[in-house]
């Protein structure tokens, strides 16, 4: 804070403002010149003119002066443009709810352009009686709202071989928390009428990769959306406009984007997404497979590579923590790389698979800190260390890498991505 | 629903893409060619190409299928287009989550571009020491984040003489609802020190209007937040980029955009704000001032005039309600102009001086119908009928129009704005 008695609370646009104002005032005519006239060479620009707001949006954008809150590629990431991936910028954004610009996107063969009026989703299978619906009908059909975070199981998958990449965004920026507005599955799947030996389902989508997963007939029935709003709105195209599956708490390459088709049959498809991805291998030689829940998680968003600590005193630590099981039910913070734990505060509402915000406010002397969260949920599972995880899983993984990140906070501010113990 | 085996449910653009497709296969190249050769016909020109989305935006838009989910404005409602409003497009929207980009924007002198470095928060007058806050500061306080609605005082003031606007658009789409972080005004002004005597203070924007009102200390001490954040991201410029006053509950006027300064005092400053506007002229000629709580208010969404009924059958009746004094505890719905209710389904969370979704599922055989939605809260209120406001206010109000909205469902589906009893 700063008194205002304090004469060097002078910013340079202030004295720019005061000097230009006037000047313009005396070159450019009488109502300028009045409008400067009645006002102190002081007051900023903004007060003396109307801004660039005369003419309304119809859609609003963000203030110019926030460029760094964009999502942002990794270009090696992938093998071609068209299966690609952007990252939330985390370390950009507060609270719980991630605005639909800024949700992070993953798609192997280019983002669907589907006419509403021709959209279709087909159930068929082990039903009594196969079904399609237009986006009308599903709109015709009661609703449901939840507020569930989505999660990449590739998120944090460069981090199993030690700390790669230097940015929140990068490093744990494939999940967002949203508002979805949809049907539920099970009201559609009644409908259809399941087989009574029936135990798995196949969704695909309408894009280019015809993206496919089974998912036990047990999850469809339990909590999965047939979703087409995101806080609010229609679903963003890269979102999967204008249908997708939401399965909560369940890594993201399952909720099928662009959804148009749901088979029910009594055994998993074994498609190319679940045998040659989404498969863990492990030191033995065997894989993990379909292993689908995302186990709780946390990061610490600020301070962080991409935003750094920019004054000693009282500063304020910020994240995320989410569970594919449940809802969070305490953050830890460390600031010495896991010795010392100390409770965060959670502020906010708390939903079941869904994001929480939580801050550690502390004073910091400029002394080097290490700085972690660790998540625990309701079913009693706590966030596991990097290590604790590899020696389990060995480094082979790419995906389900929840372990606790480690950022290093130099006396200069600067954060770092690093490994501990 | 369309059952597939349904030969009918081939879709005039199935048809053009099927043979298109085919065409251009043989025309364009080998690669295209094969493409169509493996596919049958009649598959979806989506499926067979990668889209708009090769290329990932920084900073996502909606769907081009989207036009109609966007704020309007009513040019004649302002005397210049320097003092302007828009309106949130509820009749295509879901959930109680409004996009950053939808939320209605309400100024009186163009939008003030400020500069966030250049930003500053000033708290003075009855207190012990004056303070100055930069944007960094009030950053590096403890933060809250809250979800509320903030409607402006004049949503649905043209309704005072009778039904005149058709579309909720324009009837009642002054309002929306966010999540907002940032500090708790209890604490800057704690931190300043409040006089013991001191008993109202005022705040004022930065804009061109300078726009100011007076608050009671009470309130301000009690939830209010200084708010820099909406779902997650900074603020949009038309919402006060950077820092804006939250008054939870009380009519938007007060929720004072581009803040700039906070006056402790003993009593209103009685502005221009709070004596030429935002007073309510009753039949008597005394004048209703500082009416600022926002009373138990709903509406029905869709159906309404810019989301006809396009089906005879199952059809879902969706709506918003919302109470500036806590919690919306029920939603009733009249089909037949207020002579019988039924309970409305409210679904998703409910949060104190928050919107609520409410949907009421109905058979539609295609007769007239009157639909009207009423809102109570945890204190007991029941929004009332706009004739039994009016007989308490009369019709020279502008503000606080809560009454029961009427929409006539004809027969062909259309909705009109009409006033019954």
């Amino acid at each position: 804070m700063i008194e205002p008695t304090d004469k060097k609370r002078t910013s340079r646009r202030k004295f720019l403002v005061g000097a230009a104002g006037l000047a313009a005032g005396a070159a450019t005519g009488a109502a300028r010149a009045d409008n400067a006239k009645n006002l102190p060479p002081d007051v900023a620009d903004w007060t003396r003119n109307l801004g660039e707001g005369v003419g309304v949006r119809a859609y609003g954008q963000p203030s110019k002066y926030e460029k760094d809150a964009v999502r942002r590629t990794v270009p090696w990431l992938t093998a071609t443009p068209e299966s690609s991936v952007s990252f939330t910028p985390l370390h950009a954004l507060d609270g719980i709810i991630t605005p639909n610009g800024l949700c992070f996107e993953r798609h192997h063969g280019g983002i669907a352009e589907i006419e509403p009026s021709d959209y279709r989703l087909m159930i068929h299978g082990m039903v009594d009686k196969p079904l399609t619906f237009t986006l009308d009908d599903l709109k015709r059909l009661p609703r449901v709202n939840k507020i569930h975070f989505l999660e990449c199981a590739a998120n944090s998958g460069m981090e199993w071989r030690g700390a790669q990449l230097n940015g929140v965004q990068y490093t744990h920026g494939m999940v967002h928390c949203v508002q979805y507005t949809g049907v539920s599955l099970k009201l559609l799947l009644e409908q259809a009428g399941v087989k009574a030996n029936a135990k798995w389902i196949l969704a695909e989508g309408g894009d280019a990769a015809a993206m496919n997963r089974s998912i036990p007939l047990a999850k469809a029935l339990n909590d999965c959306i047939v979703a087409y709003r995101s806080n609010g709105e229609m679903l963003r195209p890269e979102q999967g406009y204008p249908v997708r599956l939401v399965v909560p708490g369940w890594e993201g390459n399952v909720w099928v984007k662009w959804l148009r088709r749901l088979k029910v049959g009594d055994q998993p498809w074994f498609t190319r997404e679940e045998t040659s991805k989404y498969t863990d291998l492990l030191e033995s030689g065997k894989a993990r497979q379909f292993t689908f829940v995302m186990d709780a998680k946390s990061v610490i968003t600020s301070p962080s590579p991409q935003a750094p600590c920019k004054q000693k005193g009282f500063n304020i630590l910020s994240g995320l923590a989410w569970s594919g099981r449940g809802k969070i039910v305490r953050v830890d913070i460390s600031l010495d790389g896991g010795r010392n734990w100390r409770t965060a505060r959670i502020d906010g509402p708390v939903f079941d698979k869904a994001c929480v915000r939580f801050y550690y406010e502390f004073d910091w002397n400029g002394e080097a800190l290490l700085l972690q969260s660790r998540a625990m949920d309701e079913t009693g599972y706590v966030q596991p260390s990097k290590d604790a995880l590899r020696k389990i899983r060995s480094v082979n993984s790419i995906y389900h890498n929840n372990g606790i990140q480690t950022w290093a906070l130099k006396p200069d501010g600067e954060v770092e991505n690093v490994e501990v113990g």
